[in-house]
């Protein structure tokens, strides 16, 4: 019988993971891989950290944990597979099962045939409709080429001001590469009303501006580029949006990305509408020869069983062990994803998993959505640290469509986000994740974790116990709306609670929780009511009580006064309650 | 109607959570707590931080998050909650639905009315068949009494020697607060032959041990103390064991608790040999009008589908939520457990969920066990440390029956093993932790997680592609056994492989993975190997390679050398690979 022949066209994530798998599974099998860079099998995700300096040498995103540098060379005498780089797949020729390849450097063309083939094609940055963009001084972040010119101008000293557009993930790790290490002065212009759009719903996101902010990072909101023009040769370029002029040295794009198709399409397999190539749960396109994984497919949403776009380097590893099993003649599975995600920006965590409350609401669904702030510890434990942490729920079902959170304690926020995730995938509700079981120890966790109080919080918001109301609606209410009958009933201690009275007067009154019973006679019964305390637990307990009175029109603020002075709504120094 | 009444036996964890819970969805209701103690609602998980002084007052441990004393006023005026102290229930009158108690201080004796009873009489610790336990240096850390007559005694400078009966959590956590901060020559006596029995496998065990080793408690294995006795009256006491005899100025006894289910038993309530109390999901004892939760119950074991006692501060909020919901009139049901556990050691966390590889043996599965020593982040991120984790996994079912792992890092172990145990509450299987969906980015993760790849190598394992060897077997064999024609095939760098070939000469030869190709005519073909790497990978794909070659009697080594010097088996200073 003839040798088994793969072909891998792309060789970063995953067509480094296919091929090995194959040849781990099938070491007769012969494995090629085609790329047309001359960097290979290198960590894509790192490129922020190694802009910032964090790593400093842009070799450790190509080596392995052993420090050997994953070259053609080492895929050839390590892994038994054969690299080709500085080759293009031109077009696949799927009835001979022929991939046209053509070698950049020396424009030599030939055809490999295949009997499987992987497509690992990536995706493609987007690209903003704009004048200017073809500028050096103007580009994205998504290979090393690009990476290494910024890191080089930076490090030379040729960037003093930074403009980065878009304030997704790459935008906001970015912006933390620029300005945290260099020094550089960062603004991030981003055509969403917030940042991490799609990622966060407002209330958290607001909180990631203002960390941003506080890093010194200028964020404008809302705000469209119209185009990038040079004022001189020498001198800064000019960025001009709906809104205003912004210099800069450089100019980062990073809009989003769109899966790599190109190839796919032409050779007529299916693909849908933005390019994303579409693939079973074994990860076979249209053509069962033919396999595909990574940035370039859709991948099945496991809470809207649609299918979504979600480039991720670890869905790339795990979808190419899946294929190389499957060519090697196993029978491994792809379950889909529920969307969980984590990045870093300066000294603060972001992580997520399923919908926001917006999408769930695209969606169909009728979400709700619920925000509890809490210790990442056991209360009493000396280094804890408040966590915030938010649900959307489905009104009607009680099933947890989504989760994020945010915290300083990166580790402690992805571990619980990780095992949210879980909970998502396996279809959860609100019940399930008042239960989640969850490792306690003072060290780690509290006795009832955050993550079960969000279950317990939501359970009561669902169940009309608990009436909430959001920071960012709270913030139009009372800080921005200034409803003569709208009052905050502060139940903390008279020390929290006395410079908010100072501030606000007569529309913030202080009746400790502890004391609410006796003087419910002091409660105004006339005005509309928003209960407040530092995280939204004891103003639960006071809601309840003033029900039991009678009073039955208060709202609850979910994130209490630590949600509110995280998203930078007000700003008065006293201590925490 | 009359007013409903709850009488509640036990105010530490489980009886305030439930109290609070009632008033808060029936104000109506009529809640009083009954507790033989002066100091209720403590977090007595927080006693050895106490101890330890990281939390240096004991009032921390009986207050909110924000910072009240929660005391029988707190209860009363808060929430609702009527509290009776130094009141013991003697006994029920389930007929009458009457409990009869009495004050510890006044003699007073007296008939609580109820229409609901809930148990919450914890748990009581195990004593020792020995004597001389009686002796006031001699003492459990069960409650807070004993835990500031601990304190004082150390904080006085009386105590220079202890001795820790008990190398459990409590036992380790007590070795830690006695030794980091006061100084205190700690040793540990345990009767089984490793520290953490029933949590552990042995080969994590040893890690541990090392840890402890290093940070100078002296652990005695497989040793039963036979007596304390007293030298003089001012002089340290002695401690006799089967073995030796230790000095100890304070001798702490924490070997184990079981469930206090005494009241219940003479009420004629179900209860189980060892004393737990059982219950069904909605936490309800055999008699409809009585709940029980928290220490003194049996818990549902998800994964052998068994009772067992599982006395975590944790489950005792959640489950006395339920009975609360459940009192008022809700539906809430306890799932079980998978026995999720953590626990802090000097600078080390120790987690795990579900079954030890003998506990699984003894449930009649056939387990695997497997371990992997990877990143907690992505390897090319500068702050990066191994973690250690390991699966049980089914032979047959291909099931995961649990999980366990070791870090520095406790946040990022915590929450990877609170992932997997959601996995293993779904009964996942090795095909599902490959997959387990994972947050990526660089900072907090690998792209291939070291979650996902334990799932690999169980596949892998499962599959015989890799036959392993644990670190405590290749002990045996090579370290000790001295096999002559067991010889190791290091496949590491020259560099890493130098200080053990020049220590075991022939019988570790050094052949770096990527050269094995063309060096197999230099692996002896006629000995036992066992191939090498720092972490168990590289040698993985040299086993493939072997057996490619005909060499098929290699065995891998699971963990590798990172695993082999972590547990402590060998001491040779050389570079990391």
């Amino acid at each position: 019988m003839a040798t088994t022949r793969v072909v891998i066209i792309g060789a970063v994530a995953l067509g480094p993971k296919t091929a090995c798998r194959i040849k781990r599974l099938r070491p007769d099998f012969d494995v090629i891989m085609v790329d047309q860079d001359e960097y290979i099998s290198y960590g894509g995700c790192g490129i922020p950290y190694y802009i910032s300096g964090d790593v400093s040498d842009v070799n450790e995103l190509m080596s392995t944990s052993f420090h050997m540098l994953r070259t053609p060379e080492f895929f050839e005498k390590a892994k038994g597979v054969k690299v080709l780089t500085r080759t293009r797949a031109e077009s696949i020729d799927r009835k001979a099962k022929r991939v046209w390849v053509r070698n950049l450097l020396t424009g030599q063309e030939k055809d490999l045939p295949y009997d499987y083939l992987v497509l690992a094609t990536g995706s493609i940055p987007n690209r903003l409709p704009i004048p200017g963009l073809d500028h050096p001084r103007v580009t994205s972040v998504s290979n090393l080429h690009e990476a290494m010119a910024v890191k080089e101008k930076i490090a030379k000293g040729e960037v003093d001001k930074a403009v980065i557009v878009g304030a997704g993930a790459i935008g906001c790790e970015m912006a933390e590469a620029l300005s945290d290490l260099w020094g550089v002065e960062t603004t991030i212009v981003e055509i969403a009303p917030q940042v991490l759009p799609g990622v966060l719903d407002t209330s958290l996101a607001r909180m990631v501006q203002k960390h941003l902010e506080e890093h010194d990072v200028t964020v404008h909101l809302g705000e469209t580029v119209r185009e990038v023009a040079e004022t001189d040769e020498d001198g800064p370029l000019m960025v001009r949006t709906d809104k205003r002029e912004l210099e800069a040295d450089l100019v980062i794009t990073a809009v989003g990305v769109r899966p790599n198709g190109d190839l796919a399409r032409a050779a007529g397999l299916a693909v849908s509408p933005r390019g994303g190539i579409l693939v079973n749960q074994r990860l076979q396109t249209s053509d069962p020869s033919i396999y595909a994984g990574g940035d370039c497919i859709e991948v099945l949403h496991q809470i809207t069983a649609k299918h979504f776009h979600f480039p991720q380097g670890s869905l790339a590893n795990r979808q190419g062990r899946i294929i190389g099993t499957n060519i090697a003649g196993g029978s491994a599975r792809f379950p889909g994803s529920v969307g969980t995600f984590a990045v870093k920006i300066f000294d603060m965590a972001v992580a997520t998993a399923g919908l926001t409350r917006k999408a769930a609401e695209a969606e169909g669904f009728d979400p709700v959505f619920v925000l509890v702030v809490q210790a990442d510890r056991a209360h009493f434990y000396p280094t804890q640290d408040l966590m915030y942490l938010a649900a959307v729920v489905d009104r009607k079902t009680r099933r947890v469509l989504g989760v994020q959170g945010m915290s300083h304690n990166g580790d402690a926020l992805v571990g619980r986000i990780n095992a949210l995730a879980a909970l998502l995938a396996a279809k959860g509700t609100v019940e399930d994740l008042s239960n989640l079981e969850v490792a306690y120890t003072p060290p780690f966790a509290s006795a009832m974790d955050i993550v079960n109080a969000l279950g317990n919080t939501a359970e009561n918001v669902l169940d009309g116990l608990n009436r909430t109301v959001d920071p960012e609606e709270f913030e139009a209410l009372f800080f921005r709306g200034k409803e003569d009958d709208l009052l905050c009933l502060d139940v903390r201690g008279p020390q929290n609670a006395a410079p908010f009275v100072a501030r606000f007067g007569d529309r913030w009154i202080n009746i400790p929780q502890e004391t609410l019973e006796e003087r419910l006679d002091q409660v105004p019964r006339d005005k509309k009511l928003v209960v407040v305390c530092n995280s939204g637990v004891r103003s639960y307990e006071a809601l309840l009580q003033l029900r039991k009175a009678g009073i039955t029109n208060a709202l609850n603020l979910q994130g209490g006064v630590a949600a509110v002075k995280k998203s930078g709504m007000v700003d008065l120094s006293e201590g925490e309650s």
